[in-house]
């Protein structure tokens, strides 16, 4: 017989086999969740290692392979992991951030008009951080005569070193708010602990959560409260499996709105600051049902490649890309090399829209 | 005239070019040097390559030979190099963290007696998590029969999913309180929030700091308020400056006890779970004073090669190591893969002690 | 006085001195080449090192700091070598590679029309190896249709293992030459070793050099000496600057028609074979004046995300993109998993030109 | 019903069950092994993501609960994997480079009575390049006086820029030759094309394969057509699979001495060259029958770590390690920054014999 035909019988035999293994599945774990409500009942805990290490002795002397104990052993202690979870995960049926049906989208929208997750293309912009009002002005300005909708206004920054300049805290989110009631703007911010979000919350209309904070499951539970949008950034150390249950920690939490950002990922390449992972947009795109953000500062680390960063951005089934600019880039307080100047967002502007204007998002 | 004689002719002329080279390439970095303080005082990277790129282009346009301009790059490229080593250098002469002298070491004592940083070479070991009495117990006493003076008393526990078992919290620290009391251990356990430390102060002898949180800046300036150790563990995506500069962040707020951990970096590598950079321990104690450890268990992320990795650890110049011990790993809540049973824990204590037995750390 | 004024101000001090350096260093060139002139004319060799370390020795017993001997070593060692290649390095001023004015584009031209680094975006595409001349003929056929003009012939194959398929060989290239010729398309083909060469001439348009042989520096000159093109893959472990160079080891024994192909470099990322490196093709842009290929299927090991790739691949900059299609991948010899099939390959098509019927390579 | 008595009749229940999963299981197991033998006839990879995929969306769709789809997946995931293990290492027992038995080691022997793969320890080292009689003479002694009994011959070097030194050629295996009949030494030297074989065969008592032609197949092939044993390093970017089907190229063409080299892989991490993967020796030691040699240079590609790793090289499994050594390293044609003089080799040796001296390799 052919090996194509062979592989088919084969794979054929495997079908009714998986099913068989589902259903017995199921019937244990029926028992197993009126063993757990007697349990209860007695106020004993339902998790038993005892019992466990019994019931894996029995199998392994029952074991004939091909399967080793070893393998054996790791099988069923999923199965005795899914049962412990049985009752929890019955609510829940399967993680909340999974697209379930294809034509799913989270939009998020903003007070002033602005809408993520939609067909349209945004752009968040502003300084690395809050350094004048002058600055935020200027910026803000530009955004505005270019459509942008919403703008950084970072009042915290997380630095490597604790003697670089960490924000102007407070000050800084009061001259954005003010900055983005002049012209209309959202303003969004970094959040660094779960102690800043009630003074935060009077300022911006967005938390922003830093590639390092990814994982501060208690700073996303926090979130998880909170009524307004989450941006969530990937970890730059960060699997898309990771980020993604990352997100679902806010969202378990109670908020839907959960905005993704890809940024790079760290790798051995030297010429730019980190690996921008353009894949990651339509893969987050096929798992997840939540708007995907590109930022091309972070991950260049460089500015002279940001146009075509943003045209490759702009086709890639996102639904914005964030860009650092800054009035005078050489002088910024941090991420200078990465910052456009206002004539070179412009140009940057220009030069998405001579794709933007003419292509449109594909369905999938 | 001769060749030999104008070969010397012509060797006495480079000489003292060589010495003006010198000369002009200290004097330029004096300046350097000044150019570096006025950076590191606005909080700047020294790196900077457009200014590079600039004076490469100026020396250039005025290159007139015989030398190539590719060869003034690669000789000037040095310069920018040494200089840039220089104020690196600089840098740290003044961050807390950094050895200033040879034989500079910090000493990090707790009350049972168990000192690190010494010249002897310590365990620290226990359950991934704490799961009841009885596990802990059984693993306390098998830790104070071979000499261990320190026991993980894990409450919290930060996983990848919000649905996977998070740590029995208190509950969890008050058992292994209690265990640890009996045995005369020290506990360390992870704090994944600042606002857990005052609960957890009551029940551990160390903080530990976990590789999502090395850059939480509010947890880390929150533990150098404390009088405790704290333990940081390197992110899997860090580099060695940035685990520098997170310890850093914790001595700057007071608490000097900072000990460090290496625990495998994110890699290609498909067949361990991290890639251990044993090269990070002779690193970390040539730039700072402070003790290491090695994590021979989420480096690997598999039991089986826990003995060689013991020994590399021994031999190092660590001050000591951490491994994952279970009673029974099969049926652990989590890390089920990577703990040792008592029988495995043993046998690496005789493989470490193998070495360890004749083995004296160097001097240097 | 503000510490920006005081940076121009040392900055200031710099230059000057860089220059005087730069005089310096050609004034000891010009004295270290007549030198050399002499050694030639007695027979000695140019290298000595006893004489450098005697250099070394007196600037070192010279040196006052603050650079540290060690530092001054560097420099110095980079001035010896600098020195000991003039005479070579003279011949050449800067690498071939290199571009040298913002309009130095090289356009490699084939038989059948097609033109690579003209403004236009070309395709490359063709099923992974070559397995039976009816797969070649139903390939051909739809890339005709579509205006491709390169199709892949993929005679021998790199594989991991040494009993995978390593393809039909000189067979599997007559099966391509015979297709290519049916249907106006040119050959390109992958030579795994330099004894291979002549035979191959006689079938392909263009050679190709794999990811595994990108530093195999003995095929990269023996293809220097040919007159057809060389396609060259980045290594998945090189960086741009070995990328580079490699291409130099071609260009510099005598071939200038060098194809640089971006696909992907290894990462800790999971969901995708490899994570492709699209800042890459700005970059190479910008350094070099080669065309340069973006390849989907490998980058990304999946096929179904090669629709948003290769959107992306048309914006970025680069000449063209390369693809694998099979009229069925399910049973393909190799790469199953990252094949379209013909269906997909025009639905992908249609994709790109939703963009690049509108869309016109920038300037830049 | 009391609960006691009811727990003990559920619990009744879920053993028979845990039975009936367990003979499925295995079943099942059955029939994939028998797949995995067929896809291994045609060459193909066994893990195929799609296929699984689908059963998952065929389980998911059959689910009836109590476990939530979720769960299934879970479990089935586990399935997956315990079963491509299961078919992986079927495949890999009939490749000739896995150890069959605990007890199964090549050992290599050399005429000079040198034998790697013993119980013992050994050194390899010597300059990065031949660069003189007098350079290799001064090494070749100052081995043989510390017992070291094999010199690097490198007569040709791979190196990233064409205009880089490339070694002496013929004349440098003349003087490697010269200098190890001297002393008493066996040469091993870099083949970079299987052309210069027969020369080198003259002068060279094994080969030597470098990184960047760890994946060269027709040079692979060529050297296991040879008598003489050979050393294949490990690609910078190669994962511990493809390095052993890289050894079993060479193994399968005839030749059974083959000598592993561990010397780092590239990852983002920045104050080393390379990352030294030190549990790759344990694993390889796992996997295959054949000598592991740690690189200790070009690992870490910096000198003042060489005594740690060194130590860690001697504990850690291997069979010896590799250092260059060179007489004055500062004016070293290459690799200046690695290379150790010969007062820090002595030191080198000193410190791995305080390990050696009273270590004995356990039987693992």
């Amino acid at each position: 017989m052919s090996a194509p035909s062979r592989l088919k019988e084969l794979r054929d035999q495997i079908d009714p086999i998986n099913l068989q293994i589902l259903e017995l599945l199921n019937k244990r774990a029926t028992i197993a969740r009126e063993i757990g409500q007697v349990l209860q009942q007695v106020g004993t805990r339902f998790y038993d290692p005892q019992r466990e290490a019994e019931m894996l002795t029995a199998l392994q002397m029952a074991n004939e392979g091909p399967f080793s104990n070893e393998a054996i052993n790791k099988i069923f202690s999923e199965i005795f992991h899914a049962t412990l979870n049985l009752e929890e995960r019955d609510a829940r049926q399967t993680i909340l951030v999974q697209r379930k049906q294809p034509d799913q989208h989270t939009i998020i929208e903003f007070r002033n008009g602005l809408r993520l997750g939609n067909d349209s293309f945004e752009i968040i912009a502003g300084p690395c951080a809050v350094e004048s009002y002058e600055q935020m002005d200027r910026v803000g300005a530009v955004l505005a005569e270019r459509g942008v909708k919403m703008i950084r206004g970072m009042g915290y920054k997380p630095r490597t070193s604790p003697y670089d300049f960490q924000g102007m805290g407070e000050e800084g989110l009061k001259i954005a708010r003010q900055v983005a009631n002049k012209y209309g703007l959202a303003v969004i911010s970094e959040v660094l602990d779960m102690s800043l979000i009630p003074m935060m919350d009077e300022y911006v209309d967005a938390f922003w959560v830093g590639a390092r904070n990814m994982q501060n499951s208690f700073l996303l539970r926090a979130l998880g409260k909170q009524s307004k949008p989450v941006l969530l950034k990937r970890g730059f150390g960060a699997t898309l499996k990771e980020f993604i249950y990352a997100a679902e920690y806010i969202m378990a939490s109670g908020n839907q709105q959960v905005i993704l950002m890809e940024r790079g990922i760290r790798t051995f390449s030297e010429w730019t600051r980190n690996t921008l992972d353009i894949s990651a947009v339509p893969l987050l795109k096929q798992e997840t049902h939540l708007p995907i953000i590109v930022d091309i500062s972070h991950s260049a680390g460089r500015r002279d490649i940001a146009n075509p960063l943003g045209r490759v951005a702009r086709v890639s089934g996102a639904d914005g890309l964030m860009v650092e600019v800054h009035p005078n880039p050489d002088v910024a307080m941090s991420d200078a090399k990465q910052q456009l100047n206002l004539e070179q967002f412009n140009q940057l502007m220009d030069d998405i829209e001579s794709v933007s204007d003419r292509y449109q998002q594909p369905a999938e």
